[in-house]
Formats: C-alpha cells, structure tokens, sequence
C-alpha cells in the first residue's frame, strides 16, 4: 500500500465538519477504495475552542490558513473558508505555490480567479479541483469532465440555487408572495449572510461560469453572464404560468453559439411535466446536451453537510487513487477567451400584463405584436378585476431584441396599466 | 504530448461504429482532453465487406479478435461483440494476457466472469473498465466508483432496460395489453433476438450485478439475484395501479442487509409523482443512495449508437488520461461474497383480486390478511363484472413471507376467481 494521503483542512464550519466526519467514520472503506489511507493532519479554522462535535485532537493546529497551506505535512490542501478573496484566496496560492494539491468547494473563487489559480497549478504539477463547488453532492464536475469526455457539448442547464428553488416551490404550494416567502426562508437561515448572493442569481452565476468553462472550453467568465434574480417573480406569474402547463425556475443555460458564449441565470419557464419543471424544494438538477449522448439529466441535493463533504472527498479520493487532471478538463493554456454573446437566440416567451378597460385594448396590443413580427402562440384574457383585465401570451418563437422593441410599443399604446411581466420560455 | 493511445476495436455494429465516428468527428477535442491523440490503429468485425458508412482504410483488419486483441500496436483493446462467452470472452482474455487495457460494452460478460477477469486484469496490471455496459450514456460507473466514492451505498435502484420500459410505457398510454405492445415492439427491431433477455429482466439484472458489486464491494453476484420478467404485468394493474397514484417499472433494487446482499429485479410499483414513476419510454435512471450525499438520481438514454459510444469513448479517455482504478472500484480480492438474501426486508404490496359474487366474500378476504398480521392502507372494491368484482389492495409494510401465507389463505377461501396478483411497492 502507498504511503497515506495527508490532508490538511481549513474551515471546519458545516462542510469542514462533514469532511473530517466522513473521513473519521469510512478510514477503513476510503483505504480499501483508494489503495492508501486518507490521513487528516491539520486543521485550521476561525476560532479554536468552537465545540464543534468533532474530534479534532489527533490533527495539528494552525490559526493561519496560510501557515497550514504550507505544511510540510499536508499533500492536499483542503479550502472550506469560502469567499472570493482574502484568506480562501491566499492560502490556495500558498498552498499551490509550496506544491501542494488543493480541493476546494469554493465557487466565488474559482468564477472569479479559476483562470490565474488552474494556470499556477498547473504551471506547478498540482491539480486544483472542485467537484463540491457545483451542485452540492451531484458529481457534475466529474460528470462533464470525464465521463461526457467523448462529446461536444451544446447546451448546459442546471437549477443550482436550492435556496431559490425552494422560495419559488414554497411561493406556488402555499400561494404566497415572494416577500413572504423571502422572510420565512431568512427565519429559517435558508439564506446567506447578503441574499442577494442567493436571490439575486449571483451564486448560481457562478457555478454556471465553472460548468460552462468545462463544457466549451473556455476562460471562466463572470461577468459574461445575464443575471436576472427572482427578486421581482410574483405569485401571479407562477401560478398563471401553471395553469398555461409551465413552472417558473431560476435556470442557468449555457451554450455555444456563432457568435460567442451565451449565458444566462434568470427566471424561464420550463414545461412543468419535465425533469426541471418537476423539481422541488431545495434539490438541484443539471441537465448536459452531448452531441453524442443527448441528454443527461442528474439531480440531488445541492447543499448541505453530507452532500457537500462528499463531493470534497470524491476529490480527495481521486487524488489518492493518483487522478491528476487539469483544472477545467483541458489545459488552462488551451481554454478560449470567448465573446459573450447576447441570447439572441429565438425563444417563445410568456407575457403577463394588466389591460385597462378600454375598447380595443387587446386590438392594440395584438396589432404591436404582429406588427414586431411576433406570432401568438396561446392568449388567456380573464374578466377584469376593477378596472383592468389580467392577459396571458405565449408568444411562437422570437428573438428578444423583437420582444423588447414589442413591449416598448405596447407601453405607448396607452391600453396598460402597468409594464408587461415577460419571462423567457426555455425548451428543456 | 505524451505519445498516442492505440485502440483496437473489436465489432463494428451500432456501438463499434458510433465509438469510430466519434474518434473521427473529434480527434482534436479529444486531444485537447486527454493531452495525447486518440488513435484507432486496428479493427475487427464478422464481415470486412459490410458497407458500415464509415471510413476504415486507415486501420489495420484482422479477421479474428483475439489476433486483434494481441496485436503490438493496440494499447487497449475496445471488446463491442457482446455475449457471455465465445469470442468476446477470449479477446478480452488474450487482451489482458498480452498487456492490453480493456473497455468493454458486455454487461454479460462481466456479470458472468467479471470476478476472474478483474482478478486477471488486475494481476497483469491493466485496466478493465464497462462504463458503457450499465446504462448506456449515463456515466453511473464513475459516478458510483468515483465521484461518491466517499459513501457508503445504503441503496441502489434503477430502471435499466429502456425496452421494457418503452412497454411498460405504451402500455399505459395506449391502454394495450401486454401481448399487443411485446408484438409491436419486436417489429420494431426493439428487441434483443433472444427477447427474454429484455421482458425477463436478465440483461437489467446483469446492469444491477455490477452495480452492486461497486456498490456494496462485493463480487458480482448475478445468480443471486431474484428475477421476475415483465412479462405478466396485464394492463389492468398499469391502470389500476395509476389509480392508485403508482406506475409499474421494471426496477432493481440491490441493498446490503445483515443478512447479506439483497437483489432484486421485478416490477415494482412506484409513486407516479417520483423520478422513477415520471420516467417515460426508453430512457434509464439510476437512483444511488449514500450515507453522506443522500439521494443522487440520474437519467438518460440507456442504448443507441451515440449514448453507447460517449461511454466507451469516456472509459477510453481515462485510460489517455491515466486514471487506471479496479474495475469494481477497490482491488478484485478485497470483494467479499456476500450470501444472497432474500429480499425479507418489509414493503407495502399491492394487491390485485377477483372476487366471486358470495355473501360475506370481501370479509373473508380482510380476516385472512388480518390473521396473517398485515394491516390495509387502502381498499377498493369494484362493481361486479358478471359474476366476479375486481378488488385492489395497498397494504402497510408486511414481509413477503407474511405475504404469502395470506395469500396461500385466501385461495383456501374459495371467494376467488383466480390467484391474485401481488406487486412489491418500493418506497423511493
């Protein structure tokens, strides 16, 4: 048997705790699968004398995540600080620097410096990896980077906020408004310390910039992508939406197209008999287009103690069992600088607005509408409530440019109260 | 750039030619990806004359696997002839003698031999790898070898063979019997030319053997497994079933009990609201659960040319990328035989009867079942067609034991028009 494979963990806060955990309880099951033992020999964390539940004094301590990063003692280090600077940051590059291997779950920082950090490791021989990163305990990373290796990808999906997809499950089963439901999720410490990490689509950007990077082979870019949050769904979308057949999720698409890399985190309509659209709660679900394999979809828990720490281990227990490969699935030399394209992509979208109670409204809005070159799919106008009427269009495909020109056109015929709500349909 | 990995593939049928076309289409991305040249150097297949649609000029021909399988230039040897024994067999064989990797698509061939051969392969140092042998392009393999290999399974289940469940399937929208829908799909080319290997659950039960084995670090244990075709499912339990709020899938379910190994494949009912009841058509999902993730669900296409073929191309591109792990996950010796149990562990069961138009004959039916200790969930009597009345039952939890001395019971009433059908209501 080789020589154990020692780890040194900084950040012993919920998925820290379920490392060492799983580490302690399966030695014996880790060995056997990996042909070595896995041996914690350093932690490090914010506060010492935390009584955390764990048993910690076999391992060595280190106050400085740096200082432990630079351990003779410590082959991987194991980053559970989180953040996208500051010591998550410094002590990966300390510990890439000094030759070590590292396992992070650690999405802000690899969206914002994937590129740099998978250059100096792999300029260094070591691998960075981050399976626990994207979607919890699905093994997605491991998924697109190796086991779709034959495919040329064409299309990347996933729900990967499980705090927005329960708020929008929560919205529908209870008929709640979003701030309601905002609030019992704050209660309930559903939300991170700024939610508008979560509400606002930013984590989700993230893990969406780190599967994109994979399946096309190019630089992580952030800032490339569309974010919109689900700030602004209302409870009447998602349930007008339900009863046209569709369920409203915050969907990340990623695709390829002429014009450059397309990205979008924002709120769609997916079918509501579909894999997606059947997802509740907190689960996360990716689905992977292959040109090869067609689809496949993979769900399960996105967060949490359990499903977090054993994606770090999956890690870990490839770099014991001697898995080596570059940060993004290729070298970080090979991966493209690709423009971000707009999704102009052609779409059907729903539209909801309130008509006024005048004579030829829906005329109105119908003729601005054929007039953009946008064809109706489906209408529902309901009986007016005071003075306005709800209306309901699924409009055939159209490219958003026309649909934008279409609602500008709509707002000056003086027949709405308020501006139209649209929401892109994605086909899943 | 490392030096090109050789293959030698051996059967150019739907899977052989679709792992040619991808080695074409992609040459460069796969190089990209694996940081070497992918390379087919040699071929092998019953016919050479067959026009295949593909070019194969380029690469050496030998009539006779085996000679393939030992030629110098080949670096791993891709076996896609199928069967359990015969020329598969000793290609694979003679491959691993001479030193050669192997990827293989043969789930008969591993659920048969796969103990001596991963013992051998092992021996000789080599890789003997069959992502493409459970569920077609789903990456269930490495996900269950690899990207959990932190867990502990606690249980597996999947639903894999898309042509019983294209039946299943049909059956139910179309309101068809059994007979009508096996016909259609053998004029379909659905089925294998032995179809017992398909509606008698043997090629799932080889997918669930090898799952299990990785699963539970046990040998492959495909006697062990209790098998039950689909092949007296009648549409009116499809169709009671789904008024019950359950679908009937031809699952397989292995769990680790103190008794031993627990495999199953049988119909089952399962909730119609859950991954597995939504499943439709051909398509496969694998369900594993593991004591630190929890539940992970995949989907996919379970056969075809391009799904097959991005799994063997994903074992292939291992191999290019170094990663050489046993082929059940830990070293071949280490497997334990677990005995085969029977499945004892408590279900709720639905039950189907005819009952005969006798006073007091429902009431003879609940004391049998009462006696035996199984307790009703839920109860439904229909109005009499002619003389008999149809009843359905959803029990509680009871044994199957329990189960079938109730219904050894209710024969002995004389209130039945037939045997009852009893169906195991897995709880997913």
């Amino acid at each position: 048997m080789t020589s154990p494979l020692r780890l040194g963990i900084a950040g012993l806060g919920t998925v820290g705790g379920g490392v060492v955990r799983i580490a302690q309880r399966h030695a014996d099951l880790l060995a056997a699968r990996a042909g070595r033992q896995i041996q914690i020999t350093a932690i490090s964390a914010r506060s010492r004398d935390k009584d955390r539940g764990l048993r910690l004094n076999a391992y060595a301590w280190e106050d400085d995540p740096v200082a432990l990063a630079q351990r003779d003692d410590v082959d991987v280090f194991v980053e559970l600080i989180g953040g996208d600077d500051g010591p998550a940051k410094a002590a990966v590059e300390a510990a890439i620097a000094t030759g070590k291997d590292v396992v992070t779950a650690n999405k802000a920082l690899l969206a914002h410096h994937g590129q740099p950090l998978a250059e100096a490791a792999e300029a260094a021989g070591r691998a960075l990896r981050f399976e626990a990163a994207v979607a919890g305990g699905i093994p997605i990373i491991k998924a697109l980077t190796e086991g779709l290796a034959g495919n040329q990808a064409t299309r990347v999906m996933g729900v990967m906020n499980g705090t927005c997809n329960y708020i929008l499950t929560r919205m529908e089963r209870a008929s709640l408004p979003y701030g309601d439901v905002f609030a019992e999720a704050s209660d309930l410490g559903y939300l991170e310390a700024d939610p508008t990490l979560d509400v606002g689509g930013i984590d989700a950007g993230h893990k969406l910039a780190l599967l994109a990077s994979i399946a096309f082979g190019t630089q992580v870019d952030f800032d490339g992508i569309e974010i919109e949050g689900i700030e602004r769904i209302s409870i009447e979308d998602i349930e007008q939406a339900a009863d046209m057949g569709y369920r409203v999720k915050l969907l990340g698409v990623a695709r390829m197209t002429g014009r450059g890399l397309e990205q979008r985190m924002s709120p769609c309509l997916v079918p509501a008999n579909s894999p997606l659209g059947q997802l509740e709660n907190a689960t996360n679900m990716v689905v992977v287009e292959g040109d090869a394999v067609g689809q496949i979809v993979m769900s399960g828990p996105g967060a949490g103690e359990g499903p977090t720490a054993s994606a770090v281990m999956s890690d870990v227990m490839d770099l014991a069992r001697g898995l080596r490969l570059p940060t993004f699935g290729q070298p970080a030399s090979n991966l493209t600088k690709a423009p971000a394209a707009e999704s102009a992509a052609a779409a059907p979208f729903y539209l909801r607005m309130a008509l006024l109670d005048k004579p030829g409204a829906l005329a109105k809005i119908a003729t601005v509408l054929g007039e953009a070159g946008i064809s109706i799919d489906r209408m529902r106008q309901y009986g007016h409530t005071d003075t306005t009427a709800p209306v309901l269009i699924v409009t055939h495909k159209t490219t958003r440019a026309a649909l934008d020109g279409a609602l500008a056109g709509m707002g000056a015929t003086g027949v709405l109260d308020s501006d139209p709500v649209a929401i892109r349909i994605e086909e899943v």
